[in-house]
């Protein structure tokens, strides 16, 4: 390894932070926008946004959703219609007030979010019972005016999908809250390599407007929590606002129950810092842009970028994402930039490789050699590429179980979070506590994990406990 | 045909504006959102726009193009940084002027192409020969405060794709403009199986910042032009303003030259209006949401809903986007319904059909039925939506080569305008004679086809033509 190169990124364990800010700009995946707050997204980063989007287009299609476009720009009066709505993103949203040469009568928001449209579209569309369930979805870029920003984690602008659905009971709604719960799981383990820990949210952290919003909880390297996705069970809170009525089989008007769900770019976030090392990236298969990087060792010499180049041919018919690195670069130069750029396998082909029919094969997550023939390539790679999936899958579980610790004191809550772990505690269920440890420790409360069976007393007061909770500091 | 059900669209050749505007509505292709202008896309318009997306990509990324994302909000200032650019785009801009709770410093427009907030960026991002070209594309959400809108053909909002490109050399860059140009003009063909006419733009109606904007031009039903994509040569305009500069193999700086090109939502107007009827949509099958209904023919009797299943899972097998009709309606409504939808192909059946081992199936674009084996759909059914495909192209193209006309003056371009047709005549190449056919035939200089041999006189002032132009009524 190359010393010179690799300090260019900060200390993973020293300064987690600015290993992050390095990796995500050096491996050319984002650069800042020149409004502050905003982002740009590289090819590099835009290309893993398009491997997670057709991923979970294909499981939300399987779960009955049709993509729709909606509007930009909202009008303000429609924040105001719900209560608890628009106190909770007044201060974040975007305003815009003139257009086409003139001041405009009413301001416009920028979607931070379309409860507020959907719900005023959907409530002209159904109209009979008919009509439901109405499950759409649609993936667009959303706006909310943060004052500390990060690449992907928390930026004015990001790209996102978000699910909009009414329901004609409340049975049928939850089950959709709690199902596409689900997918987001099944995705984040299946596809990013990312356990996940599930589960309801607090009054205080649950999303404006919803009667509960249930969440999902990643563990980063240092230790701190990223939330990854979250559905929200919104009643009749939005149906009763926008006027979602349906009539029923039995002739009279009655509210349907809605939902939401959404991820975002954030999840790109959560990729680098669940699996980054001080190389820099490490990308789980089925996200990386590139699967595979074929590097000609000794390229001078004759036959060695030809012979690199069928191997490239032979990994694309097996459906593989390979590229050759025929740069005027050495041999070990790509190997530093490729491995920082998180590569999940490098092939290494140089004349004596090609005598004995053989190629080195090196693992980002382990980077352990092995040589494989060249004749079998087409069908060990595809099979290696399963294998690095699951392995990374594994070993983020492992680690971040063993980053998972009780506590029954405030203090055990703090010495917990500050060594990087995930604390769970019983807690009475009031605000003050909640805040207390906010305050004292500053963690939040993740999720909830009452089925997990809730403790006796409150980590914090010490009076009866309601509630098991997953305390962290986050993202 | 259910008279009742089909004069609900008007008239196709009596009032084709309304025409437009019943069969977008009434087959929930879109409807019209909150704010004035602005377009809701549903889920069936959205399918369309989807498959579009899926072929355009698949073009764009074999001829280079990588996919990244851009901010939405680009500073006032960006824009008077090229002269001609923010002239022609500063009255149709929407304004952000608070966020976060309060004024901002400067002003923020929501983008309505993006070549001054990319500019900036590939200014940072180019240092050396080495890392031109650079060829991305976003897909993305535009805003353009206009005056008159429709749907899909002009909204405050819509959504497209735009490519941005830098390359070294001028040569290099008018490539990559044609090529793009004969991108768009192959997928017209192919995929939305609408002929075009490709050219140069006049200097009035070239894109605000270019050197020179290549057109393509759709014919609708009318006989009115829809331009359905540009290419732009921008030369060293943008490289100039946004100091795009690069350090050549010689030593010296140099500045780029960069081309844009791009195409929207409107394309699917184009599809609507170039192939409509007065039964409603007409799809080509490699664009459509659904190419294949099978409707149940007497239901109720034993085995007619299972044997459609079996169809649909047979064509569903066959890489066909096929559906079955099981609602409570009678066949006669929908096959009405699914006409207005302009689903390609149609498939009855019903006992006898069964007993007899073969299926209706009729084609939206002629209407003929035909009897086709059960057991060969699997096989028949997609080459016929191949065949459907060509056909719809050749019809096309043959209605359209009949309304193309010469003329050689004034009046003669008005009376072929009013007959809706294209008419190509000579031009000095000066704005006042560009301006006199605005005025007294409302109509536009669509492109130059200079190729085809410049007339020897201007059709209005009959002085020495100069180019051979098409002028049309255009949307």
């Amino acid at each position: 390894m190359d010393k010179q190169f690799v300090k260019e990124i900060a200390d993973v364990n020293e300064n987690f932070a600015q290993w992050y800010t390095d990796v995500v700009l050096k491996t050319e995946l984002v650069d800042y926008g020149p409004v502050k707050g905003t982002m740009v997204i590289r090819p590099y980063g835009y290309a893993i946004w398009e491997n997670i989007q057709k991923d979970l287009d294909v499981r939300f299609k399987e779960n009955g959703a049709k993509n729709a476009y909606f509007p930009l720009l909202i009008p303000m009066s429609y924040f105001t219609k719900e209560a608890e709505h628009v106190e909770g993103f007044a201060p974040e949203v975007a305003v815009v007030t003139h257009a086409g040469g003139g001041k405009l009568e009413e301001p416009l928001a920028i979607r931070p979010t379309s409860e507020t449209i959907i719900g005023t579209m959907y409530s002209k569309w159904i109209q009979s019972y008919r009509d439901l369930p109405v499950i759409m979805n649609q993936w667009c870029n959303v706006m909310r005016w943060e004052k500390t920003t990060r690449p992907f984690l928390r930026t004015s602008e990001f790209l996102w999908q978000e699910g909009h659905t009414v329901f004609a009971t409340e049975e049928e709604a939850m089950e959709n809250t709690m199902r596409m719960l689900e997918v987001y799981k099944t995705f984040a383990e299946e596809t990013l390599a990312i356990p996940v820990i599930c589960g309801r949210k607090t009054e205080k952290e649950k999303f404006a407007g919803a009667v509960a919003t249930f969440g999902m909880e990643a563990m980063m390297l240092d230790g701190k929590s990223l939330q990854a996705g979250t559905s929200h069970y919104l009643g009749q809170n939005f149906s009763k606002s926008f006027d979602i009525k349906y009539l029923d089989k039995d002739g009279t008007l009655k509210y349907g129950y809605t939902t939401s769900w959404g991820v975002s770019t954030r999840l790109i976030g959560a990729v680098i810092m669940a699996h980054g090392d001080q190389r820099g990236l490490v990308l789980p298969p089925l996200v990386a842009p590139v699967q595979v990087v074929i590097v000609p060792v000794a390229a001078h010499k004759g036959g060695v970028n030809e012979k690199a180049n069928e191997i490239e041919e032979t990994l694309v018919k097996a459906g593989v994402r390979a590229e050759t690195d025929y740069r005027d670069m050495s041999p070990g130069w790509k190997f530093n930039e490729w491995e920082m750029k998180g590569v999940p396998v490098r092939i290494e082909i140089g004349p004596r490789d090609i005598e004995n029919g053989t190629a080195v094969v090196v693992r980002r997550d382990g980077l352990d050699k092995t040589f494989v023939k060249i004749d079998e390539l087409g069908k060990a790679i595809p099979e290696l590429l399963l294998t690095v999936q699951k392995d990374m899958l594994l070993r983020s579980r492992e680690r971040r179980d063993k980053k998972i610790i009780e506590a029954n004191s405030l203090d055990g809550i703090l010495k917990g979070v500050e060594g990087q772990n995930f604390v769970k505690a019983g807690w009475c269920g009031c605000r003050e506590c909640e805040d207390k440890v906010k305050e004292v420790a500053q963690a939040t409360a993740r999720v909830l994990c009452d089925e997990e069976g809730v403790p006796e007393t409150c980590a914090v007061c010490g009076k009866p406990a309601k509630h098991k909770v997953i305390f962290a500091r986050a993202y």
